[in-house]
């Protein structure tokens, strides 16, 4: 079963609800002697954090990651790493509201209707405050990518396209990345889309996104056909992020409108027998294992569904209602996402870094 | 780990080679007492086998299916259920020359690089003869949902677009799919496709295409969050299948340029404390739990990769060489890819069925 | 994998050092709506908990539960319960002459070879301190099994020899278990045992002991042939334990020294098609499935292994050195592994239950 | 879920019933490049074929294996290797009686109350003919094994107690192994079994054992703990074996009896950091994790439970009735049970062979 966790040789289980105590996460099967601390973790939830601009939710919360077991002087011994955050500005009042009723696009009426019950403050469990829990295990991931395969791996993600409006990828810049609110590779577009969002938020709407993910320096050999590809695996891992509706590799749906002939990468002689290809149409991936060139996914997610603008639902009863949330939320969660599909790609590639070592043995970098 | 097996509480696995003397599946999990025989699971297998029209391989594979354990006296007995296709049409010299070249686009160089060797008669293990067990395994799937669901509960599939045309959807209509050599749900697409799809035939190349898949008559509550959400699920079984390049759940990628007003389903009051949703924008899953709207299921299959026009590619070795198939190959592989992705989807669903009944006891219907 | 989680469809994942700030577990696939609060869950671990008599460890912990998460109003959501028990007494200095020596019969070495690292205070993760964890997650699957088999359905365990002298089974007085520190259904038996155990702690020595745990109240029908079956994963559950060396069902060992007219367990007509057994040989499994008979099952924990009587063993760095723990520890570790092989033994019947459920549907009591 | 499938990262599962047409199993996770071929695993097979002897069932089966998928030119892809053997001798008229009645002891009446019906043929899938598949798997096992720890890996099993006479372990020999129709490494032990075992047969009834199955050459650091630990997994492996009872490692219960300063293997200065054990107490496994140590572990098989002495029973329908079993089996199942228990053993070996290289990477011989 999956229930809270993922992943096989690299796994991580995740508990706590929006407005409990506390969340948590524990990584299981990280290998022994990697550094790792509180700090590396905490700088990646930093990315994530809310109340960081205007175009997040205000909630403030300061995220702090605690690591109570698995690290030993500085370094991983191989043993369950458990972490924890406390929750700490809950405000549940906001929340009142909806306790009895359902807000259309949310998981309000599914956790009902399988579960008989539901934690109704800020989403409970369904919340996208689960997501913090990601990054921190995404963070080891990092880590153990970085001990296996050295630094020339690197996981990246950029927002390229908001409400509609993509980037213009020949002005792909990664250093304007870290230099917007948006996570956004291109400087033209995040000025437009700050005006865009700002127009939506005043009006009590929300955006949607689509984000797309890089890992640079992955080798060959990564992924277990045939339903553990490597693939199918990042699928898995981004779709089940919050508000996401679709997923591609490489050059996705677009693919399906090309001829075999533009499709495919073209190889020609490289390094060794390692082959040089042309494009990288494929995403990095054939067959479900990946190939050394970058592996490339994107993913769309769709607008908050938490809307200041009046929406027709019904009640637990079943009643008509109108909903309207008025909890402090993001206007676009898929800037938020951004960090959260780096952690996903990363953890979906530790796994598949361990599980091909565990058949296959060492990578020859 | 996933390797060749597919599925929690509802499992296959799958194995043999595209050349090998036969390849077979098992499934496990499967509820006692449930009707099945070859005949169901053969009509299934009929409606994905090669050679019945001009538009698919001209590679001659009865197919036939054989159930070797789990079934007795015309019902399911709770074990596992072993079974096996004879291959028996081989013709492994069409194959000879890629031996020792890779493919563009194709798994030949991955498996090289992963397991330092590979089956090369007809892409072995990665081959898309495979998918032959997921639709007898899917056939199984369906006798399940249809046990515990009753008939209400269908899963179909339909090629919504070819080569980038795409089917009007005011024209679907369920009965033309198994009119047309294409399950095309537009009688008027079919006509246009053939024409396009013989003209790349004829130049040795290949069209992509998008297959919809939909579930009717699935009850609310199916979906394990966080990390075993239903359209997670779905996403890992369609990005499984060969050539898969993007998925989709509901609006997909569309959501992503939609403002949060137009992108939710409204709810009105329904039946008891089931709301009726105005549309499905969210292709019936919220938070990853169904919702009780139709499940629908999108995705991108890109163009074969086996052509008869030259592509620059590399050998095994490592020098430049130019690479043609001469192999008898689909022109289209997502026309095969609707049967399969049908499959996929059943199979998902039968899982979760299952799976939420172990968790939260009988559905009821 | 497994690593540090045990279960399928009820699972649970445990982290935290001996001597660490906590130790923790997460708990999955609970139904939903099963009542449950931290005084049920603490019940449980004060039976555990150290330093309740001078025949366990001196070392005072409160062991105080914190659920943190997967509980709402009383009753389980269905989603993941997080729980914490800070680590309050740790005296790690107790430890420092461990740090660079391997104490026989214990896992020093073993963590050592295997992960080049290990956390040398209190024994870190090979500490016997997990078992509260055990012990927690115990005290979930029995308000899991209350809420499906209602109260028949009862688990419990009992120490049945110690250093070699058994009870006398004609004396068996289950409300003896809880008059004595031994959880000793015979009071004869514990009037000596407290004799022998006073001397082999004061010698600085220790003792083994062999503990039985029965299920009463389990209907027909759970067990997941082939490689699920009950009693495999039994044997897997108690094997996991702490210093644990032999596991057996039923007769277990005496039942390969019996003829087969004398072993099986002869069946007559009782209530509609259930029959009557004479007796329960095969403590209530059948091919791995139960039977209706209460589940019986054995365990062997061998004596402590950290003793005051200096041993010969090596240093880390392979030199000879006398090993002498002074930490405060349990001259029979048998003792408190009672309510640990509980909760082992509740934990696999609720994931079985489940299990069952899931494939077969709602048990018939 | 396990239902038919055993381990994680060497995987395989079983298929089929005693009566019908075949029986297979799929191995998975199997690493790429292994040298292995049909009269490899058919010399396993021939171990435990029956009709060998008076001593086993008289049933004639040739279990003539064959390898369908996963072995290329001689060796394995790292693909899923299929293998199938035909079932030709089923006279199924022998077990035409047993339809309507339980046997005592067998799980006829435990698969009826679960599934709500069976394959009464030969006791269908709860038939001891499963375990041929479990050494095909087996001697894949062992190729892994010596594939990556060379030849000093052995696995070997022995017969140590027949009907409660157990050999004289100062006359072990293990050439004598192969030498009588028991598996026995004592010649004189041998001698009086045959005498014990003819006399119970002749009866009508039957007898239990105790096998030991030892590995050599077992690296330090093979297994996970806390829930993945080696000597659980090998208890449950053990213990899903038919008719087994009881598990022990090392010492195994007689542990329980011991003093601690008896009961622990002392340490001396052994090759660099690796120590000399002065015995093997433990059995090879400390905290869950391989020592260094022959691993060693002990099974009870409790008597064959089809007697021709008739026992009382009861129908299907509730009525009583006399049961007696005329169909060939084997007077002690136990003798079979041995290269089944070293096929467990390897199995379980090379899972964790595998999971071990997976998080630590490659053991360094």
């Amino acid at each position: 079963m999956s229930f809270n966790s993922f992943g096989h040789s690299f796994r991580f289980t995740t508990w706590g609800e929006s407005h409990g105590p506390a969340i948590g996460a524990v990584v299981d099967g990280v290998p022994p002697l990697i550094p790792l601390d509180e700090a590396q973790v905490q700088a990646r939830l930093n990315r994530r954090r809310p109340g960081q601009s205007r175009f997040t939710t205000q909630r403030q919360e300061p995220d702090q990651i605690k690591i109570l077991s698995g690290v030993f002087e500085g370094r991983t011994t191989g043993t369950s790493i458990g972490m924890v955050i406390e929750n700490t500005d809950q405000r549940s009042r906001d929340y009142g509201e909806i306790l009895d009723r359902y807000r259309p696009g949310h998981a309000d009426y599914t956790y009902q209707a399988k579960y008989g019950t539901r934690d109704y403050r800020g989403g409970g469990r369904s919340s996208a405050r689960e997501t913090a829990m990601r990054v921190a295990a995404g963070a080891v991931a990092e880590a153990v990518l970085s001990s296996v395969l050295g630094p020339a791996c690197q996981v990246r993600g950029a927002l390229v396209a908001m409400g509609g409006d993509a980037v213009d990828r020949s002005a792909w810049d990664w250093n304007q990345v870290d230099a917007n609110p948006f996570f956004c590779p291109d400087a033209a577009a995040a000025e437009r889309w700050a005006v865009t969002l700002d127009a939506a938020r005043k009006a009590g709407s929300s955006l949607g996104a689509v984000i797309e993910v890089v890992a640079d320096g992955i080798p060959a050999g990564l992924g277990e056909p045939i339903y553990g590809k490597l693939d199918s695996d990042l699928a898995a891992a981004l779709m089940s992020i919050n508000a996401v509706k679709g997923v591609e590799i490489g050059d996705g749906f677009a693919a399906a409108a090309m001829r075999g002939e533009d499709a495919h990468d073209r190889m020609y002689p490289g390094n060794g027998p390692t082959p040089r290809f042309e494009t990288n149409h494929a995403g990095g991936v054939l067959g479900g294992i990946s190939s050394g060139q970058p592996v490339v996914a994107r993913f769309a997610v769709k607008p908050t569904s938490s809307l200041l603008i009046p929406q027709p639902s019904v009640k637990v009863t079943g009643e008509a209602v109108e909903v309207r949330t008025k909890g402090r939320h993001d206007p676009c969660v898929g800037i938020r996402a951004v960090p959260v599909g780096e952690a996903m790609m990363a953890i979906v590639l530790a796994d598949h870094l361990l599980r091909n070592r565990g058949q296959v043995g060492e990578i020859r970098r």
